[in-house]
């Protein structure tokens, strides 16, 4: 049984670590952290687990001794002290181990990565993708929750060459903003309310660009505008690409491109996209149009935020860790309605 | 492996059937029935099951040969038939097997019981009152979902005696209506709205009376006044009551009554009930206040209407039955946020 | 032109009086006032408000000279200063003046009132009970949400001489709670979440006491349970009385007590109260139902907690003061869908 | 006072007429049409609306004798029958005026115009644009809400003679549906669930591209794909354009082009377009941003699509035909939260 520690499990990522842990039939949460709750009960926190006995400790006085891997749900800038201070295998939710390139990072976050040296030890945590190189590193850079919806949707055609335009439109409910108060967040003025933000300078799009260099080993320019709408989990992700090749083409290379891959699901003709098809799952439903009257090729992408977006796939990448079957504790289908 | 068949799979109930049946470790589901959808996939009707290798037959030309058990999802008056021409063990979801008095059924619902002999053979499906007797039943009555969530709520008080008034004010999700279109249920209309519906004629009031007497052999008078508010799952009742002891006293009552009881969750001193907190899950939670002001007692539970209030307990009955640990499968946590 | 104030206008309550009074034909907000906004337009607070030429002030350092009238909307305890600094007509929105014993006042909000003498010239501003009183009064304690929808549902039973049980279980959306920002109104939370809060201590209980009580001359004792619902506006509330006479008879009281109040609905047979039946608008529906079984008269109503049960009430007192027709400004209907 | 007909007025966008119409000074409601509600009072089917003296009449059986103008609110290919029975104005809020090509028409729509003939009478009412020609008009062809957010947007740009890349997000809520019962607006299914539908063929596109080219003279290819979202009210629509033009040029344009347009609000630097800050107004919303990275003009539009992409639109072009002032009965705020 390897024993997992959570650094950040008041927050909604770590909350969703540990509802899926839960199930997970060779690995155990023995500690979860947080600065300001020790000794609080995991459930005073979060009342939906009344009945798990867990309570927080302060990470500041603990050597993380025992444990096989720690998972962190920290604030940019935060991971790298963990990550330096334990020697085990981390996978970190954060944005602190998703560039190779200190500098990038730097720029898009406005603050000083602090140990640029770790970065040659982590990978960009997309098993689909990287599952090779994920299995022998010790720390994961665990992607974003827009990057994963769209660097998927977009790996099997770039790897082909493609160097078209790239324009996304993504949709979000509110839980990718977490736990803090805000009051875009508040529900009189979220319900019943929606429009993009951020227009023109959202964190994600170096991320997204990065590493879709990594992959093919082209520049790939994107146009990224996300949109808040008013559900709480989801993120679907729209994208506008020139029409290089038939839909039928298109959809051939996707279905054969991700024939074994259990997470991802390639949408037959006439099947849509929707962000309900996926809560509460690890999947990734991906479909392709294409508007023949502008020349256009439409891939459309769904996910669950917080699970394939954030603490699912961070399982996935701990199962790859651990040499066990990548879907364990995470085959379990969406909850609807 | 125990082999288990859905007579009206393309419901909601149904598909929660499907949805957490499909990690128990000991029962596998082999058949999915409906009557207009015979070959069709079920991830055609539910694509959040895409991946799921499961095509719908007609009940009407199948002989439940090889089934260990049938759950039945469909419409009041239909069981009957079913539990009639499969002689194995029946969940029955619907109101036909809940009441043991035909006539009271007869007059609730307005058609005549078609296998009134039956009766004989059923057990009402609450596990934590009936438990011994479900054990040795071929046929289960699963409750509904408002009584589940009163019944509970009131047991521990009514079996010391309690003759008091009691008043409920049920709020519930607009999924226990179902999958059938309706203007109540239009987005546009629903969204942003809620009050109360079937005010003093809802067919639940004489299943929560009848199934409350045979609990204790007393008569109880229910006022049941059921709402409607803008969520998809769960419900809360709030359960007006003569004081007839302190607040101290109830509470210690209850989680007494309640010790050994997983699925029920008796919240301490200062927590509120709220439904989110037992979303996805097969929880009830209950809270125990006091009026002094007015001296009134009163009971508040929740359940996720899908689960403890139809399929979560359907498979609790079925773990029973076959004589396997109550919670196999069913102790998963619930989804937040 | 009249010439009116708002203290407090960064609420949800200004703004709903902002929108209002843009239209009313005889009376022009000349100024907004808030202590931390100073110099702000309104548009900067409220983006819905673009075009709108209102820029805030100080009210510290204003005399209030030039106002005919002052709406204030700030919470207990501070309305009684404005009240003492300004001599011309106060309406104000909280509670300072909603009780005439100020010993009942501090027991329910924790507080001295700081202005006991005042009391003797406010009335408790619900127009169809009040209505003379309030012409002639210089403050108005402008009811609250609950209240509204409670009292105006029992007025003609309790002038009846009704002396049984009065039973309520209310729900509300979010809006009442105001802007200020708190976990129970983060959107991931409470959507898809309700339930019941502050079981047997809601301030709302001793004002609509003492208020029945001032109807009447006697005591009435009031159980009260407030639930809250993911949606934004509105109040439904549900009354369980004894049944001290028939549906009809209680039709025909309610029908008659109300047939000249344009903004009371009481239905008629069969139809059904919604919340959303009366949002934007400051109307109040009304329905009787019998529970025949448990021999209880059921009575329901519904409002918008922000337009009659606050700012929409505060104008139409405002009305009276001004010896205007009750209904300007206010005669719109409710936004559907 | 104007006497005006509602054909087709038990739906969503009848109501809406009704509802703006109720205050307006100079026109009064006197028939409303609806071939299956003969005889039921408009609160019948608009609870809403109690209060309201008007009852359906069969608009088979009506010369429409002594109406000054008729709006119809009918499906596609049934507005020319009244067009042609009725010779005094009409307003069509549907598709049937909004195609100067009957052929496009009948491409887009998939059915035969019925009077071709009519189409030189008719103009399609963008007031904002076409102003001078509505007022000389008997027939105006009522804009979609998708083409009235995303001409609006690109009016000023276009009309420069911009001939670059157009691609175009825009986000819905449900209303826009109508009242027609399905699955997709099924409550249960809609809440928490969004994502892009009839991606690549939507018939918004060929109205927007042709009524471009009525703008400019020059033909404009538009890539359009609409996404469902889980709010009642409300469009967006997020436009990607080349950066033919600075940012601060790109702003200057549009404030210059929209200074003396009441129902346009061009928003200032740092300020965010969300749908709610029109939503019950005939506002429409307007932000210029730019991705400098990508070298991208981003515009991005926000109007209550049942308002100024529909009825209130309508009521604007009302006012045109009976040379009122433009926003008589609109000059309302929008409601907040």
């Amino acid at each position: 049984m390897y024993k997992v520690g959570i650094v950040g499990a008041s927050g909604y990522t770590g909350a969703e670590l540990i509802r899926i842990l839960h199930h997970h039939p060779c690995c155990k949460i023995t500690k979860v952290y947080s600065r300001s709750l020790e000794g609080r009960l995991i459930s005073d926190v979060f009342p939906n687990f009344l009945g798990i006995d867990l309570s927080f400790s302060d990470p500041k006085n603990d050597d993380f001794a025992d444990l096989d891997l720690l998972f962190l749900a920290v604030p940019a800038g935060a991971a790298t002290e963990y990550a330096s201070r334990f020697d085990g295998k981390v996978i970190d939710l954060g944005a602190d181990f998703r560039f190779k390139d200190p500098h990038l990072y730097e720029k898009t976050y406005g603050i000083k990565h602090q140990a640029p040296e770790l970065l040659l030890q982590a990978t960009y945590g997309l098993p689909e993708l990287f599952r090779d190189k994920i299995k022998k590193s010790r720390i994961i850079g665990n992607p974003g929750c827009f990057p994963t919806s769209i660097i998927l949707a977009l790996a099997p055609l770039v790897k082909t060459g493609y160097a078209g335009q790239i324009i996304v439109s993504s949709l979000s409910g509110t839980s990718g903003a977490g736990r803090n108060l805000s009051d875009s967040q508040h529900f009189a003025h979220r319900n019943e309310n929606f429009g993009p933000y951020r227009v023109g300078c959202h964190r994600h799009t170096p991320e997204i660009e990065s590493n879709l260099a990594n992959l093919t080993g082209q520049n790939h320019q994107v146009v990224f505008v996300p949109h808040l709408v008013p559900a709480i989990r989801g993120i679907t992700s729209t994208i506008y690409l020139d029409r290089v090749m038939s839909l039928e083409k298109a959809r051939e290379l996707y279905t054969d491109f991700y024939q074994d891959e259990f997470f991802v699901r390639v949408k037959g003709p006439g099947e849509n996209v929707e962000s309900k098809n996926v809560i509460g799952s690890n999947f990734i439903d991906i479909q392709i149009h294409e508007d023949k009257h502008a020349d256009k090729l439409i891939i459309v992408s769904a996910i669950d935020n917080l699970v394939k977006g954030a603490s699912g796939q961070a399982i996935q990448n701990m199962n790859l860790l651990f040499d066990l079957p990548e879907y364990t504790a995470l085959d379990f289908y969406p909850i609807y309605p």
